[in-house]
């Protein structure tokens, strides 16, 4: 086990956590989920505080669920009701919800908000998405989904579908997926939502081959993996850009029909890119993905913040 | 008892309950009410979610007052800054909360969303009001109002007034009533504002005689409970109709001299149609039936969630 | 001790608290921040109320924050989604909030809601701030800052920079100071932003001499305490006079050369009248200040209604 990877660190991106880290956080998680009458509360007492700068309802509501199961309490700063609005800065926020918490979750827009927390925060920051390429809970849900699903990461093939440039998911699923030895990864995404250039050159340097296509079909039948990501209309600058793709690379029954032991991941919420009928097929898998970021979720806190007192 | 009539059920309507099944309801509350200290801590480690999709104070702050002090947590999906906003659907919605809770309290404009959100959770759903004809919660503690300050609810005269066709709480109220004897019920409700056909007609076939009027006058001095209603400008498709009869219907303390033994329930908030002179005298019977929502609500929560696990 | 003072009282004004009922205050704050293992989970099955009609992060957070580190239960009711829309009056919203909980903690724009809240409400009212005057307990906690950093109140020299007038902060910091033997209080304040009468006046009443100049710069190296408030755009009728102000009576390094020994009081948030340059110096106290609030309010809900059960 290599708690002291975990123990009263921040949280800021998949990439600071190493493989053997993600497996003591799955078998953490393993515990939970298998028996789940001895979750210890070995957050009690703990005070936890969630920020979110940006909407977000599975993020803070699975960790505030996961928090509360270990015993903690927690606190909310809503931002539409807060100091923010009277022009507050991110730092002078922190270090208030660091005086009065033990730990902070936060999503914010921009790229480095929760690194900067970490810099003026005494207590570990858990970001829970910030910029376009970091949301690492996230990823360590979607990798223990497939874990738990496939019965592993390595050797597998994996399609990211759809917005792989705005979408934080979609990198950090990357980033994760590096982790790993997967046989391929292919990329499918409209030409104004290919991979950013700092987020291409970070996968060459971890050394993950990537594959970009134009269109799903032809790989359809080669996957074991397709991850989506919901076609945001607030990641684009331009209005008109969402409206020309937002009908792209929809997901539904007819198409999985070529796909028939893929697997299909959604972060959630969807709009229009993955089709209800999907829902009942044996390849969905997303609301079990949801379902299990509570025990991810849990495992986070638990080796963060529980282990500290002992 | 008939614990098995609430235990792991859904609460969608007053009209799935039986007189008995509301009598167990009554007597769990009588005992929470007249035994504080012993009321049972039959939630913790549950987890209720609360998601009102249309503004409330009293239903989600008592509800979320009766789950604590039964010992569960709460969740809150705030609707503002929710995926809700990203159009999310409401099954999916709901399943996200149905993973992560052990318990839904939910409101929603739309008639049949309550029910609609039990097809897809796994986990018990209680309406806290939705579309114009179901709020069960608030039809039981409007019951056992009555039948605490009147002894019971059979054989008095009743008394609904004003807004009969956008107040879901009238329908609810007239919906419970069908289940005891009441001696008589009349509607004063001004012409726009007279009950919808559907919910005539499910009185007429529950076998509740109602009695029509347009004043409440010539029966003020033969009626033993005032059932008041707000009048709801939100629930008016037209602002003039609003304007017309937002006077109308009025109770104050001249009004009430005519009525010595009536009690006046109001699901409140109130606006204009309740004056504050009422406060004071004997007949005002609203803030005690305010009071009596978190031992109803606890009570259905411990019958609904709190014997689950024995 | 004089518990009496504030078991089961409501807290509306520092004017209502002596002296010696703060050193009780301070000295039950000072046994938590001192020995934070033993605090007593004096609040167990209590529900705290918070209702936060103006905006409020800090305040709202800490009292939370407070409540459920001694075991108490928090409901927030949130403005934006409460019944005050539908034009409820704020002593129907009081008495809702009465009857679920055991303590409410507010904040309101109108002067005098706290004491209307206090008359119709059987369970106590803290008030967390309402119209120009009143915020006691951040008076209460900016004393008891100066008691711990300067090892007390009496016999030193102040100064209250920027906002006297319509900063509710300033005012009931000088009601406190009143309580106390300062050798001198200085105002400092921009011609529009000067005291107001009633406050003026409530301050010669108490005893506290006050010396008002319109520059800080001749009394720079003859204070210990530098008080300062947030020059908040909200509190001005007209956004001229704002503009002509918001950049008066700024503190930054170059200032504090000449305070070497002085310490530097904001309730924050803070715009910019408080440099960040200052956050490093030995002067700043305002993050300290902040931190404190905890300890304080906690002591404050322990006396108020930790001690009623005993």
């Amino acid at each position: 086990m290599r708690e002291d990877a975990w123990s009263g660190k921040d949280v800021l991106s998949i990439l600071d956590f190493s493989r053997a880290d993600l497996e003591t956080l799955f078998e953490t998680a393993d515990g939970f989920v298998n028996r789940p009458g001895s979750v210890p509360k070995s957050l009690t007492d703990r005070i936890v505080a969630t920020a979110f700068f940006e909407p977000s309802t599975r993020t803070r509501l699975s960790f505030s669920t996961a928090a509360l199961k270990m015993g903690a309490k927690v606190i909310d700063l809503s931002p539409d009701v807060s100091s923010v609005l009277k022009g507050e800065s991110l730092s002078d926020t922190i270090r208030m919800l660091e005086s009065y918490s033990d730990l902070i979750v936060m999503r914010h827009p921009s790229e480095g908000a929760a690194l900067l927390a970490s810099e003026v925060s005494d207590v570990p920051i858990v970001n829970g998405g910030d910029g376009s390429q970091h949301h690492p809970s996230q990823a360590m849900l979607d990798l223990y989904t497939i874990r738990k699903l496939k019965g592993g990461v390595d050797g597998l093939r994996y399609v990211v579908l759809g917005d792989t440039r705005y979408a934080r998911t979609a990198a950090s699923f990357l980033y994760g997926l590096a982790k790993y030895d997967p046989k391929s990864v292919y990329l499918v995404s409209p030409e104004g939502l290919r991979l950013r250039n700092e987020v291409r050159n970070m996968v060459d340097k971890l050394g993950l081959k990537i594959e970009e296509l134009d269109d799903l079909e032809p790989i359809l039948d080669k996957v074991d993996v397709i991850y989506m990501t919901r076609i945001q209309k607030e990641r684009f600058p331009d209005p008109n850009e969402y409206e020309k793709v937002k009908g792209s690379y929809r997901i539904n029954k007819m198409v999985l029909s070529k796909a028939k032991d893929a697997i299909v991941l959604h972060p959630l919420p969807r709009t229009n890119e993955l089709s209800y009928d999907v829902d009942d097929l044996p390849n969905a898998a997303y609301m079990e993905q949801a379902r299990l970021g509570v025990p991810v979720r849990m495992a986070l806190l638990h080796l963060v913040l529980g282990e500290r007192g002992r």
